[in-house]
């Protein structure tokens, strides 16, 4: 099975899981699936219309928004999130923020058995913005950690300490299970409430964030408040798995008028990755190794023509790749390339011409991309063709292209893209203008069940749902 | 007269000019290009075949090369360049280099009567590459001077001292006539020196240089004293007029391998420019007001997608041009839009796709590239019909878009390319695989005199030439 295919139901999809799990022979799985991809792939717009209508930001004092409250502690840490700390996913960063004074750099941890055993120290970074002066953000590398281990963490001094966990994956390997969430442009409204509680309740293990974070930008003065009040919002997850940063628009907090002319000046204090260990030399490009997927993180407002940086990185980054190991590759990024939504209209189309034809050679799997404020999913296709006078600039069909799937639903305060443009193009599988988010589960080296959730109406609805062959072992 | 023109004979060119300066009414200037555009605008190919060997890098104890040998003195300023020093042309940016101490920071300066009357200070930086460190770098901006006005300047101490001049132009305005150089990709070989006197004994006032300057990186180590002396060899032009500077891929000194992760450092470090006056935020991109032009400067390696500072720069920038006081606008950028030969083809592309639409809509007269080593100077034509699905991807006469030149032909080390893409593209007008320079001379608000000059056995040959008209007032 070598294409996207046609929604079908869950249930079915569920059905044809558990036949295979439960030993039928993957022969038919396959037949029922070229069966279905026979039957019609045109693209879908799903008619389901949500209300248009922004929601409000969730107001400054809101339960979800307030720092934790310690009796007795007056800089208790905040904010704290994970994220993977090398290319291989045998440590972890650890951040979080003390608002009023530096208090302790170290972070104790620990299995199960010797909970506060390690400990580790890492350094503390502040900046400037506008008027505000962000608290102190503390950066902890836990490294030589076991693989699969659950592992508890504390930070913060005395009344003030905080204890969390996380679990480490499996060492990567071909057929290593992993499920990941997919979440992009969340923002910090009602909706945004609604998308992360809803992904609170999945089975989601590690989160891929395909850009726009807190909107702070959206106030006057880049009001970076508000990048504390979304570090707390999602603290509840941040906390307890990693979140795989993508720098979005809304990351570049670029404003010359107010001075502030250091592009992604507060993503970069508060966001680290871990990009020196892929050979990356910047942060907001990078890659890692995960259970069974590679996953690569590219930054749509950064120089990408050739000779730059990040053009070198990428090229030398999926030459790299060993598939045996990580079959699996997934690339993050803004600005989607396969989208058609009215909002943002070809945005991506100047790095489509630059890269595009790199991750159809090296058959990337899936790319993800946020920005664009619905949902939408492509068939595999790619648009490599063109040479300036050859008139070859359609895109078609290719089994060696990436499924290009848009997430940035998350919910923000800029409110849903409700115009597609029409007809629905030969390359869009499925479309709807609502938020949710979208999962990934990897099954083993040939399989994946992709699928993503609409919130309707407070609930969680698997709205979109398509089974992902893998592009080197079974396209 | 709405398009660029079939190459006509030189001696009628200048024929046809004269008769217009004594006279006659332009519309019989325009009857008869507009016969001759009738008559054909296919393009050329240029028969000419040059020997395609690389020439090789000047010594560096050449004499061409050498720092001054002045007696008594230690410390010589050398690598003397003058650039405009804000957006409007009444202050220069002086700029040199001392070897062994930081010398005197003053440049004192003054017209015909008064020579050596004022004073201005600036700063010195210093930087490391690799295991290469600069002398000190001086950097000193006169400012206050009146137009149309030859100035003398005076730098180093006592013995040391070297005196130059420079004239400056006339303030602004729709029919000041003015003659610029445009070179590229010069490196400091035997035909790079060639091109370079050839440009000595022009008419030039002030050079257009479209990117790659030293080819230091050529070198181990990208060995920066081939900077130094691409400084001096260039200095007895650079010293008397200003050099309008581009940075090219050959700036960007990336090099993880030895540590040096900062693009485009030396060049930072060397060659400043007026960018805080045009209220760009980056030396890389910026525009200055020269007599009756605009002169718009882009970087091909640096972030350009949209919100990015360069986007939002160039869109702001567009919009306030002057076409009244400035009607010709040029832009300069290293790696060309339109552009057949097979030597980086295409890599101009992802650029093309985020500005082109602005280019053709602000009705800019001429864009200059380097990049490729061979000439091509294009028809006008645009290629911003495509909507991804419309299949409408093919460059058609546009009389609203620029002339593309690329004179990426100045005759470096890495030779020329000699492969052009067969047959030649409709919008090519003209393309030949040899080393030169290009001249523009504008005479008036509503028509510009435009020649390249092939390197020719050690003579300067003018190969090609258009009359061009401008876009806002003879489009």
């Amino acid at each position: 099975m070598a294409q996207s295919l046609a929604p079908i139901s869950a249930t079915l999809q569920r059905s044809i899981l558990e036949l295979c799990f439960a030993g039928l022979p993957l022969l038919l799985l396959t037949l029922i699936l070229q069966l279905q991809l026979q039957c019609g792939s045109s693209g879908i717009t799903s008619p389901y219309r949500r209300r248009l209508q922004a929601s409000e930001d969730l107001p400054v004092g809101s339960e979800f928004l307030r720092p934790p409250d310690l009796a007795g502690c007056g800089n208790a840490p905040e904010q704290v999130h994970i994220t993977q700390g090398s290319v291989t996913a045998d440590s972890m960063i650890v951040s979080w923020v003390t608002p009023s004074q530096p208090g302790s750099l170290a972070v104790t941890f620990g299995n199960e058995t010797a909970k506060y055993s390690r400990t580790a120290t890492g350094n503390i970074t502040r900046y400037k913005y506008a008027n505000y002066t962000s608290g102190y953000i503390h950066h902890v590398k836990l490294t030589n950690l076991e693989y699969a281990t659950k592992y508890y963490y504390r930070l913060g001094d005395g009344e003030c300490a905080r204890e969390f966990w996380f679990v480490t994956p499996p060492k990567s390997g071909p057929d290593v299970a992993y499920t990941f969430g997919v979440i992009g442009d969340l923002g910090q409204t009602y909706d945004s409430l609604n998308t992360f509680q809803h992904y609170l309740n999945s089975s989601g293990q590690t989160v891929l964030y395909v850009g726009d974070l807190s909107y702070a930008d959206h106030y006057p003065l880049g009001d970076n408040t508000r990048w504390d009040t979304w570090g707390r919002l999602v603290e509840p997850s941040t906390a307890y798995q990693p979140w795989i940063w993508t720098a979005g628009n809304h990351e570049l907090d670029y404003r010359p008028e107010f001075s502030e002319v250091v592009p992604f000046k507060p993503y970069l204090h508060r966001y680290q990755t871990p990009h020196r260990s892929s050979k990356s030399t910047s942060q907001l490009w990078y890659s890692i190794n995960r259970a069974s997927a590679h996953i690569i993180v590219l930054s749509s407002y950064s120089a990408y023509g050739k000779y730059t940086p990040q053009w070198a990185w990428l090229q030398n980054d999926l030459q790299n790749i060993n598939r045996k190991k990580t079959p699996w590759v997934i690339v993050l990024m803004h600005s989607p390339w396969y989208n058609s939504n009215m909002y943002h209209y070809m945005e991506g189309e100047t790095m489509r011409v630059q890269f595009e034809a790199w991750l159809v050679q090296y058959r990337v799997d899936i790319v993800f991309a946020g920005h664009v404020h619905a949902y939408e999913r492509s068939h595999r296709v790619s648009n490599i063709e063109y040479n300036v006078v050859n008139g070859q600039c359609s895109p078609s069909r290719n089994e060696s292209a990436p499924v290009y799937i848009t997430v940035g639903d998350g919910g923000n305060i800029e409110g849903l893209a409700g115009n597609f443009t029409q007809p629905q193009p030969n390359y869009s599988a499925y479309r709807e203008a609502s938020f949710g988010h979208a999962m990934l589960e990897i099954k083993n080296r040939t399989h994946a069940f992709y699928y993503w959730h609409r919130n309707q109406d407070g609930e969680a609805v698997k709205s979109d749902s398509a089974w992902l062959t893998n592009r080197y072992f079974e396209s």
